[in-house]
């Protein structure tokens, strides 16, 4: 069953990063105008370390801008060689959900991590440790946590979870109902079992968060050349009909890194992703 | 079970494809005072319209040579838009498979192929028609032929069968002794389920090829930007001992695609290949 056709941008936010030459207040200015219902934000237009403008001034643009905070991005890398460094990923996990409460982000987004050189097996097990350490502070500041899979090319140093499957595995063993499954076409895409993945997903309540973007044939980079909807060989509406029989109903966050795209004119720019948007999502 | 440590070169087989600058006599030549195995024979140093020197005089080589030819590389490529496309990848792949008789090949490595646009279903079907069309030729000319799952960021335009359980679940439905699986530690160290996979593909008698390289954390290039074995992330004597552990004792077949390799001295860069071969395989 094919998904209807979207006729609105309402349920259609933009994550930061999609327009990284834009502060957070030009995203939030020109999101709003172009009639989206929501920000993903991105720690680096928030945090002072990264080039950002600061809590307080980062929750006054968005408050101010009407927009819902689908996701606040990102947190996670858990895995570390060290107990010293696994506890400070968790304590900054808890700071990143105090950050993400204020702002009023519904999800935290998990990309969990991995060390080169660190098996596999052992990198997910200290993301369960992590991501149970962070779960009783998510309940209290009310903000849920979504491991997003990564694509496989990532497993040696961004994520050791890489399909569907294995992030539903922390799900069952964590058993709590603020941890869930950001699911990005991008990563998923080409998954043998995403239909049924994804179907189990809903019947667990696990699908918090929804990604856009497409996966160019001839990819040229692995972080930053990833394609607007439509460019590529995802059949992106097919995936959101499988998404909105599994029960999800949230907001399609548009998340494109794309070197190409960020060197062009951003508000140009985001009125292709709207259209691109429309036609394929 | 850690897999015992390497004594000498007799199982070492290389992919004249790692050695892309040299001609087939060339690699031969040097593969065989280097005291290796074997060489596995791409067809761009054999056939006159991709460059080569042509069948019979490959054949002349390599039998001069002593080497053992563990794999012919690559058929597969069999979706196709039209009726006539797929038809002609099966003629295609039956006269590889002539070749690889020639040249005394064990198996024909399969890049099954993958078509933008075309539903990944719909290209594993046609995959799973093509190959069966060809085994009848691969018995009749006593060649085996090996699915090789390539990894997920080749999915769009290489191959639609991207981890071991598909390849093991082809073998399954076409249930024939010819058909096995080439297993390249490039493609598959991310898997969660390889080991358990391994093992079932061992007792399946599926476990035809076994290629090696390494994952740089790095990786600036989806193609050419393979590791030598040690400069990356896979634990490459551990998959080493799995395929051991499932009754493998073929060729391990050294397949290293690396522009930074190809600008060296390839002698130097066979020396290095022999040495880090014995190190970490």
């Amino acid at each position: 069953m094919a998904a209807a056709e979207i006729q609105d941008l309402s349920r259609c936010a933009v994550h930061t990063q999609t327009n990284k030459p834009w502060t957070l207040a030009q995203c939030c200015d020109h999101y709003a105008r172009a009639g989206l219902g929501g920000v993903s934000i991105w720690r680096d237009v928030v945090d002072p370390e990264l080039g950002g403008v600061g809590l307080d001034e980062a929750v006054r643009i968005v408050r101010g801008s009407g927009l819902a905070v689908p996701a606040y991005v990102r947190g996670g890398f858990f895995p570390g060689l060290e107990p010293a460094e696994r506890q400070q990923a968790i304590d900054q996990n808890r700071s990143i959900l105090d950050e993400a409460a204020a702002l009023k982000a519904a999800q935290v987004v998990l990309v969990v991590g991995a060390i080169p050189g660190l098996p596999l097996v052992e990198a997910r097990k200290q993301v369960a440790g992590g991501i149970s350490a962070c779960l009783p502070h998510a309940e209290s500041v009310g903000v849920k946590l979504s491991i997003e899979p990564l694509h496989p090319m990532y497993a040696a140093d961004k994520s050791c979870v890489n399909r569907m499957a294995e992030a539903r595995a922390i799900c069952a063993a964590l058993a709590h109902p603020m941890l869930g499954i950001a699911v990005d076409v991008y990563h998923v895409w080409w998954d043998p079992e995403l239909a049924a993945e994804i179907q189990s997903a809903g019947q667990e309540n696990r699908l918090f968060g929804f990604h856009l973007c497409d996966w160019r044939a001839d990819t040229r980079h692995l972080l930053t050349d990833r394609g607007l909807m439509g460019e590529g060989c995802i059949d992106i509406r097919a995936i959101r009909g499988l998404m909105e029989q599994a029960g999800f109903n949230g907001y399609h966050e548009v998340e494109i890194f794309s070197q190409a795209y960020w060197d062009q004119d951003q508000e140009k720019y985001l009125g292709r992703i709207t259209e691109s948007y429309q036609q394929f999502a």
